[in-house]
């Protein structure tokens, strides 16, 4: 399996970032074999959405203002978190852990970092129909099968740093079902999945984070299984309701956090 | 970036695993560089230790058989979980979720999968040590200096699917702080640190997991920095006071789950 990036130019607000991405493809003299899987960073893929919010000109509500003075965050940009999110958990100073989309995230995945002053960055819109597009795209011009991800980071549970999260996934399959196989000994294996989009994602965190410039990253010869189905968020989820983390904390659960 | 497996014969207790892997390495014609990053299986490393205990014999606790009876958990493994245990979160059925050694894991990180009928496999005794003691047999050997993750699966909360957790870590920082760096627009980022061996991690889980011999792998390329400092556990934990996730978690919690 080899990983490896391509740099973009710096993306703004309706940059056309497919025909951006195929160029520099074109430019690297890179030949896309089928099974390739592009990392596209979702920091790229809305601000060329135009998902740059100024806040400054946002009216918070009543609540945002309580949990904004709770929680040491400016109002306006509670007042944005709150309309992105599904879900608040609760909070600690300067941030609030929410559900997005069916993933945990902090602030709703807003982002001040990478933007203008005054601006935050939201996550892209329909980020599977943008993968989708990218991989068809690469279909027609190439006639290859491709994979595509747009990742995002995360954090884990009592874990320092940021690893790979993928919030959209075309083209293969994000989870492999272990389930039927044998171990070592020859007995079938009770639950077994493999996060193979997730952990792609977090193989290109490796080079993503460590140069912002590395929007995009080639992974070639990974394991996935091509598939022309549309992958849905639901694919890569576990409902809060099965989830082994979300059971025994919601067990816990306080009604009202602010 | 370049990832490839490093296939072992079936490991049992008291086999010399440092040794086998060398040789392998060296059967496989692979000239080790300055750098490379060698993955390890938790489980292989266990396995060689003797970690792999059998249940039957064990006699339960009060305690371990009411959780066991309120959880579907045979309450002999209970005790073992408890034991290994610094802090049990609460459960569903067959699953406690447990702090052990800093960190977030199903059943205290016994596993029943792979290791022979009515045993256990236990985490690795000392996981660093080993580590440690692979580098400076690599470095003795061959006077390159090179980065050792001993590595689990866990999951991810609301995630479907393993990805890779660095149990232990040495000759390379496994966390690196980009607080310093630059975003896109020239200001500095606030909080930024890239869980790099978490990540390597996860980049080799889609190799060990997709083939259970794969118990080895091998990272070339990545951008580790290299060290002889001793790496510790915590150099990659956030304590649960200052974690965004169990701080809110905690915040809901009941004092007895069982």
């Amino acid at each position: 399996m080899r990983i490896f990036p391509i740099k973009l130019p710096l993306i703004k607000k309706g940059d056309p970032l497919l025909n951006i991405i195929i160029e520099k493809v074109l430019k690297m003299n890179i030949k896309i074999n089928s099974g390739d899987v592009f990392v596209v960073s979702s920091k790229v893929v809305a601000t060329s959405q135009g998902r740059i919010v100024p806040y400054v000109n946002i009216s918070p509500s009543k609540k945002a203002e309580i949990i904004g003075k709770k929680y040491l965050i400016d109002p306006r940009i509670v007042e944005l978190i709150i309309k992105e999110s599904d879900d608040i958990l609760g909070g600690i100073p300067r941030v609030l852990l929410c559900i997005k989309n069916g993933v945990l995230m902090a602030n709703a995945g807003i982002d001040k970092s990478n933007a203008p002053p005054n601006h935050v960055v939201l996550l892209p819109e329909k980020p599977e129909e943008w993968a989708e597009k990218f991989r068809k795209s690469i279909y027609d011009l190439f006639k290859v099968k491709i994979g595509v991800i747009i990742s995002d980071s995360r954090t884990q549970p009592l874990r320092l740093g940021n690893v790979g999260l993928a919030l959209a996934v075309s083209g293969f399959e994000p989870v492999i079902d272990c389930r039927g196989e044998k171990d070592i000994y020859g007995r079938t294996l009770k639950i077994t999945w493999l996060a193979i989009a997730d952990n792609l994602a977090s193989a290109a965190e490796i080079l993503m984070n460590k140069n912002k410039k590395n929007a995009v990253i080639l992974i070639r010869g990974a394991p996935v299984t091509l598939t022309d189905r549309k992958i849905r968020l639901t694919d890569m989820c576990i409902p809060s309701r099965e989830c082994m983390y979300m059971r025994v904390f919601n067990n816990w659960r306080k009604t009202n956090f602010y």
